[in-house]
């Protein structure tokens, strides 16, 4: 028995010889994390007494109350266990778990593409550092001290008197800031409506993002697909849909067909929600992005209390802000905060001062501004690379936002994938983004991003699109 | 019609008089803004005929196209209808909405109280701005681009390897970056585990916090109390739980009666786990801060693959952060990141980086040193008064954390509660913690918070304590 403690007396002293130079924390802390190691790695086997204080000490040079403190640490941890008249053994139950596996159960991330056209991520490189960091240093030393205190789960109050300013100037949104509840952008908004609030049957252009229909089918709610014409959604067909009492939609920009909703639809689906008691969600996700036409005012303005308006700052600044915003009709507010709960304030409250400054002192107007010059210059290289190099390939929905939807000749969708894919271009086909459910013919075509390639990378991607797409049928 | 058209100018150009010199944007803007303003007041009514370009601009002495602009927006937006050879009217359906109420509908917040001794919240006044700004300044400035992209459910790696090497360190935590998974808090994590990774029943201490059990029922998560005896919870009672394969503990510091859970029932606990196949969910909420006695490593070291990891800033910094991290088992890994979501990254990536910098820059371990020794300051303070004013209380679970248990004299809670609400003092009841089907008397007593008041009002939040308190039976 001396032996096994002397050998293991050994074996820790000389691990911690080596450790306790280049370690950081207090003797003792170094002491207690080799001997933890010394018992997961088996080294020090359950039930093996460990050295008296005394010799420990004398063996590491360090002073007898820092191994006894060790020791009574590893004890009240369950590492160790002390019996009168018996010393200090390993516990029995600390046997060394199967050993932890390197290797991760989780898939590895797909190789990052050559050329990325995929929509959804605006510029990353254009992220406004400096001009952000500089808000973020006046309104934290700005802030009221309660400002770090539990917070209020509507959102900091600076924030939504800067929205209820900048949306009604910008997007023609009708507010005042008690009616806007802070998130953590679309995703987490669609999540507290259907998490309590509001009910499915949904009504949803029958294209769309498929990840927020598996958002809301994961939270219970059927989605029925409105069919798309060239005015945008056919709100008509609202009417006929047996129980649905709420419409999403992204009347700016059909997404991603890329029109705007006519105004007679607009004033219809206002018309339905009205009499229906229905509520519309506008989903403005890049409203701030338009080119050639008129700017074009939220739906919210014409009826505040039937419609919610959602935007973020996901497109217009970045994703990694995590905020966004519901306008909500009056009646709604106190339900959405209820599910949101007293403690799930989950955007940054730092994040949340820092925007409102950017947005009060024309940071946010600046920064969008430049980001649709550098948009536009993207697209008309896009449109003239298009015109010259596949001029049997029309983009459409071009006017406004970050993405372009192709049409391709019939039955030449698949094909123009493969040939993208050979040049490491990752690209979004338009079928990928219809509803299940959806009964027009599916045209071929591709949906277009041209905002996620950093500008030196622009150029290039464009000339992949381009090869991939072919001269058409005529060269 | 005429007239109606003449009044309305006038209005119009009258209220824009105003607003073209005080308000943003362009004159088209502007105008539209007006338009849309006296459309929703009922200035200008459904089927008002709107005067010609030319008296409009002649009328506000700006160009006619800013007018026909203007007037073409609003039809897009579906505020007005423009029908050949009837010129432009306000659209029938835009008739004003009810106006919008400006009484909210959610209750007015409480009055704040004058003294606070609630438990919860760090020292909002202590948050280290400066250092946490220039932290900021340091890592988004160093971030690569793809940083601002749509990045990783799993949380930023500079963060996760940041908080392996801190978490074995100073809390014994036994991971690598690629088991941990950062969330936006406590709640946060409860929610994403029970949201389809774990199921319940799921055995809890017999006192704990409410808005932690509301939200595991909200869940549909049942669960059931372990008793608390001067060890912590009797983890002996795990064994007959039919059913239970989770249990969720607060070793370090039981939560809110303030003892370590003894050595031997950590051990108890963790061969529970693995003789069960269950799984101990460690809440080490203030683990960071104890005062008199040896650091009390985290049960995760004993078997990383049977105890999930909980941590987060909000009291070692502050709420406001909305931080927090699951260390998990391996094969845990992939299915939270799947409940997680693509998309669902909610903490935002700007935080994320710079508590990164400011853990490895050890201005997190600084931060944490200087609020240990401020809050054993308050707590020697409260101690102290209490000695000396209301002798008969005693203080328990004081050599941690961030608030102290009072036992009061069986019969005396009411009362007490009713004097402090009488001078303004919030406090917590020691009922209010108790899990509804806790077996054991409930005894009186008080939770009382010692970091939530700033520097400059703890004495007097302590002297209004012990007024409550009074001078006990032998006075």
């Amino acid at each position: 028995m001396p032996e096994s403690w002397v050998n293991s007396a050994e074996r820790i002293g000389a691990d911690l010889h080596l450790n306790l130079s280049a370690d950081r924390g207090s003797r003792q802390a170094v002491l207690s994390r080799a001997l933890r190691e010394a018992i997961r790695e088996g080294r020090l086997a359950p039930g093996t007494r460990l050295p008296p204080y005394r010799s420990l000490a004398a063996d590491l040079g360090i002073a007898r109350n820092t191994v006894a403190s060790s020791y009574a640490e590893l004890v009240a941890e369950g590492w160790l266990a002390a019996r009168q008249g018996s010393g200090t053994r390993v516990a029995e139950r600390a046997a060394p778990p199967r050993p932890v596996r390197t290797a991760k159960k989780n898939p590895p991330a797909p190789p990052r593409p050559a050329h990325d056209l995929r929509q959804g991520q605006p510029d990353a490189a254009s992220f406004p550092r400096t001009a952000w960091l500089a808000a973020s240093r006046r309104a934290l030393t700005a802030a009221p001290h309660e400002a770090f205190g539990p917070g209020d789960p509507q959102g900091r109050i600076e924030l939504r008197r800067a929205l209820t300013e900048y949306l009604a100037r910008a997007r023609g949104v009708r507010t005042t800031a008690d009616r806007i509840v802070i998130c953590s952008g679309f995703a987490h908004a669609l999540r507290l409506l259907f998490g309590g609030v509001l009910r499915g049957p949904l009504a949803v252009e029958e294209y769309g993002l498929p990840f927020h229909r598996g958002l809301l089918s994961a939270a219970g709610v059927r989605t029925v697909p409105l069919s798309i014409d060239e005015q945008g959604a056919r709100t008509g067909e609202l009417v006929a849909l047996k129980g649905v009492r709420a419409a999403l939609l992204t009347p700016a920009h059909q997404f991603p067909t890329g029109g705007p909703l006519h105004s007679e639809r607009r004033a219809a689906v206002v018309d339905w929600a009205r009499s229906q008691q229905a509520l519309v969600l506008e989903d403005d996700y890049d409203g701030e992005f338009r080119y050639d036409r008129e700017p074009l005012g939220a739906v919210q303005g014409l009826d505040p209390e039937r419609v919610i308006y959602l935007g973020s700052v996901s497109k217009s600044l970045s994703p990694a802000v995590r905020l966004g915003w519901m306008v909500l009709p009056e009646h709604l507010v106190g339900q959405v905060l209820e599910v949101k709960g007293q403690r799930e304030a989950w955007a940054s409250v730092l994040d949340q001062l820092t925007l409102a400054d950017f947005l009060t002192s024309g940071h946010y107007d600046r920064h969008v501004r430049r980001m649709r010059q550098s948009y536009r210059g993207r697209r008309d290289q896009l449109v003239a690379a298009l015109g010259a190099q596949a001029p049997h390939v029309h983009p459409t929905g071009i006017a406004a936002g970050l993405h372009a939807v192709l049409r391709l000749p019939p039955g030449t969708e698949g094909e123009v994938l493969r040939a993208a894919a050979h040049q490491g271009l990752a690209l979004d086909s338009l079928a990928g983004f219809r509803h299940p459910d959806a009964v027009a013919p599916a045209p071929d075509g591709l949906v277009v991003g041209y905002a996620t390639p950093p500008d030196h990378a622009y150029r290039a991607a464009v000339d992949a699109l381009c090869r991939a797409l072919g001269p058409g049928p005529e060269a």
